[in-house]
């Protein structure tokens, strides 16, 4: 079983950057799951429940969130009826929308996890504990669980891969924005990676336009952070999972920009 | 000119991978310049004048240092006298030691910065206004300008390289211990990546022993750090640098262990 | 009923200054309950068995912590059975010790809680949500329950107050070691001070050696923190407590140094 | 000479409490200079032109600010002719507006100093260093120098205090809303306290609606925080200061509130 991970959609550069190479490397890859982060793809902060349709429409199952998953205040009208929607699951009990998302693929059950981690982040409930708890429900009905961890620090992405080995199929990092070259199998099974990075601008910070985030750690005064324009990117991961086991075979790093272009 | 920057080494495990080797990527590769970020090379912790000199016999030219340069206290002994050592230069005015060292290699000299970032570490002087003195300083002499900006947020890391690019040779990142996918040329010629990863044990998190840093994330009780045993890695960028004009032609990863095997 | 409460101990200054002046506030203002925050009270970093048993043997009812529960390594031997110890009850759940104590004073029961802010501070469990299950609990057997809530920032310990305002006989804040001039008695009849202010050296920078705190504000290299000599203070609040109701009639700050010095 | 500083007033219960009580102040206490900290009197978050004006209309010397100084885009537009306008000194030099600001008061100049401390608060340039500067420069005019020192951590607020004993006439600290019981003329003349508190809302949380910042705590959700009505508080502290020598000879901190009342 594949499954393709997209990291962070940023903006409608980002959207582009789905739309255009999604329907290729679905061509290319054959993946039998498609799961896109979503936390800043509308202007850079959250999502719509238009931007949501959109990535099912195209193709994805499921659409995991982070730390900017309440930044568009529309999440609040949709997020209950959004059944494929994966925000953080250790906000608080009583958030609305769900931590852990099922979706059926062909005769398989995949678990799909969102996780925040609390380094420097919000003091939430902790995703350590909130994964033992979802890990158990989840290995009820199946062995194939994905997890997004969406974390700053590398230490505590890495504690969390190490932490599931062997009980998920799946720990990819999410919310820094940059690919890391670490995508490995750890030693009972779990494909793992620190971050799988982001898809929208090529030349901006983060996806940020480059002169207000300079003129933020030159001045500290307030600037207005907007989505950049100019040249785009896709940062992704492709998961070979055993659907028996629940197990990952490989896991492969997706890198689209104009310093390393598309190959059909 | 090549130069080969290799990331934080870790404790005896980092140490040997650099004896290891160091020897291998020199005949391989040949480059005119190694400088090693040691700022964990005593134990996870600092350095000692002993490691320091062990670093230059094996053929560094220069070695720099991060948040962690002061936590051995054998620095405070040899800082003065070490003239290839370079900690981070924005550090309060009257810090010991340079933040700024010049190498002559054959005609050419090389400038070696060493930066450290403030988001999310203490707070020190300004990064990128250190960095426009010692430039303004250092192009005075020679165009090669090796910045190690020593970081934890991506943001920051990114605003660094954007700031200084067409400035300086390249800004490598150090400090998260986790390689970043991004090496590339900036469009003025600056070599960059978030980045370059850490030297030393490949099983555990950061290089830390797991048990004692998942128990952290776990409980918050006090917990000791100490290196881990068992496999190890190396991580590194070699990067091609045009003598005349300090520009960058090329920036290559080079990642070593049991999933990356080194190919002679 | 009435409630001492004195705020964290610092070292041996601040370990004096109890032996001095709890004898003078007894006789003075009869207390029924007396509670001490010691978390710093060996040598400005955790509790001793001995030291503890010695605030226990001047009439200590019960000891509360904070965030250097955990410093002097002493206490994983003594806690378990030291019945009148209470640390943040909101660390993940396994944590030795316990987060709330029962003390049974003549006729009546005080239940005492320590919990802990997650502002500025590690990420532990949430301290709100682990207040409402102690209430809950505690509420089954006494209507007088105390809590010292350990936090820095000033907006989580004033959310805290009005939170518990009703619910509990009073919530007083410690840590920062200054003690605020906001004692009141909240509109549902909860005692409320923001920090109590600690006990012990008067000239230093929160009881420790200016020299050293100045010199890390300054350099932001490593120093040695040390519990500073010379003058001492003594900061309290004495709470007047309806044992019928657990509602609060009266906070009293009390401040003992040189410039208010004690009368009988 | 008398000098009268009225801590952050928050909104429009804020203005209106400095509207009801200045006048009562002035007739009581006859202060020469009146400084008034405005960071948050535009509906909590900065402060507009008009305000400002009106402050000084009603007989404030000088308006200092705070981290807040910048949330109200006014704040660009009237500034470089805001005289008497005190923005923390410590921004990266080329922020607009003054970090100094000297004031005539019959014969004597009075030099008002505005820092922010850097302790869980953005990173900017070294209040200490600055203080150093600043001193320096002012004290070739007069003797008589004010510090608002606005920040969150008591420990930066006291190391400030001790840092500039003997050099300024006080040190208040400012920003967390809740005025200290630490009063106190230091060893060598200056007047210090931790926090003179705020002026505005009495029972809010530092000034915004209670629910909003607790349920902000208890589900890590965005909130809009606005200025809460109902009753209100003043915070102040009245410092007398020997104009020849620029030292203090006492400070006297001022609440008014329901449970602290105003006496003629
Ligand atoms: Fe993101
Ligand atoms: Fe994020
Ligand atoms: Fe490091
Ligand atoms: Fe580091
Ligand atoms: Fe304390
Ligand atoms: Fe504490
Ligand atoms: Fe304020
Ligand atoms: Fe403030």
């Amino acid at each position: 079983m594949k499954l393709l991970f997209i990291g962070d959609v940023v903006g409608s550069p980002g959207r582009k950057m789905v739309e255009q190479y999604l329907p290729k490397l679905k061509d290319k890859h054959k993946p039998n799951v498609i799961i896109i982060n979503g936390e800043n793809s509308a202007g850079g902060k959250g999502i719509t429940g238009k931007i949501y349709r959109g990535f099912l429409e195209q193709g994805a199952h499921a659409v995991t969130l982070g730390n900017h998953a309440w930044d568009n205040r529309d999440i609040f009208e949709f997020i209950d009826n959004a059944k494929a929607l994966v925000r953080p699951a250790n906000f608080p009990s009583g958030a609305p929308g769900r931590g852990i998302v099922y979706v059926q693929i062909d005769q398989f059950e995949v678990a799909i996890i969102n996780l925040q981690g609390r380094t420097f982040l919000p003091a939430i409930d902790c995703p350590f504990q909130k994964a033992d708890e979802l890990i158990a429900e989840a290995s009820e009905r199946t062995p194939i669980i994905f997890v997004d961890f969406h974390a700053e620090a590398t230490s505590e992405k890495q504690a969390m891969g190490w932490y599931l080995d062997g009980r998920v199929s799946a720990v990819v990092g999410t919310h820094t924005h940059v690919q890391t070259a670490d995508a490995r199998i750890l030693p009972k099974g779990t494909a793992y990676i620190t971050d799988v990075g982001m898809t929208g601008p090529y030349d901006g910070i983060l996806g940020v336009d480059r002169e207000a985030v300079l003129r933020k750690f030159l001045t500290a005064l307030p600037v207005r952070f907007e989505v950049t324009e100019g040249r785009t990117q896709l940062n992704a991961v492709m998961i070979d999972i055993d659907p028996k086991t629940g197990r990952a075979n490989a896991i492969e790093r997706i890198i689209i920009n104009d310093d390393h272009p598309y190959f059909e």
